[in-house]
């Protein structure tokens, strides 16, 4: 089953990746780009009948640091 | 308006970061990981009235290397 996982800086935490990009796609021409913000997208190819609380326990040990990143699940 | 890219490494094109997710997934315990892949999410915000073309032209400049990366974009 496939298992879909967004993980994004929390709102407030300093993006310096999406400010990069804002900046850069200001210098190739492109206004009106008014904030970026960039994260991660984690496709998991995993086993029928794995549980949405597994998932979020891999989210939990590993796939987000939640210090700083919130994570959203897309169950199969 | 808000629009939203996802930028995934095309098929058949080897994703080392997805298969060290894979690996580090299952020394933590999880077993039924059958594959990994992992890709960015770009959250853009927009002037309204910015067209999917335009956005088009923004992955295929910047945003996306498409020789090795196809994207998909989520409209506001």
């Amino acid at each position: 089953m496939k298992v879909r996982v967004d993980v994004m800086l929390k709102t407030g935490v300093l993006d310096p990746q999406g400010e990069a990009v804002r900046h850069a796609l200001g210098s190739l021409g492109f206004d009106g780009v008014e904030g970026v913000r960039q994260g991660k997208v984690i496709e998991l190819e995993l086993a029928d009948g794995t549980t949405e609380d597994t998932v979020k326990e891999m989210c939990e040990k590993l796939l987000a640091n939640t210090v700083i990143e919130s994570y959203r699940i897309h169950m199969g």
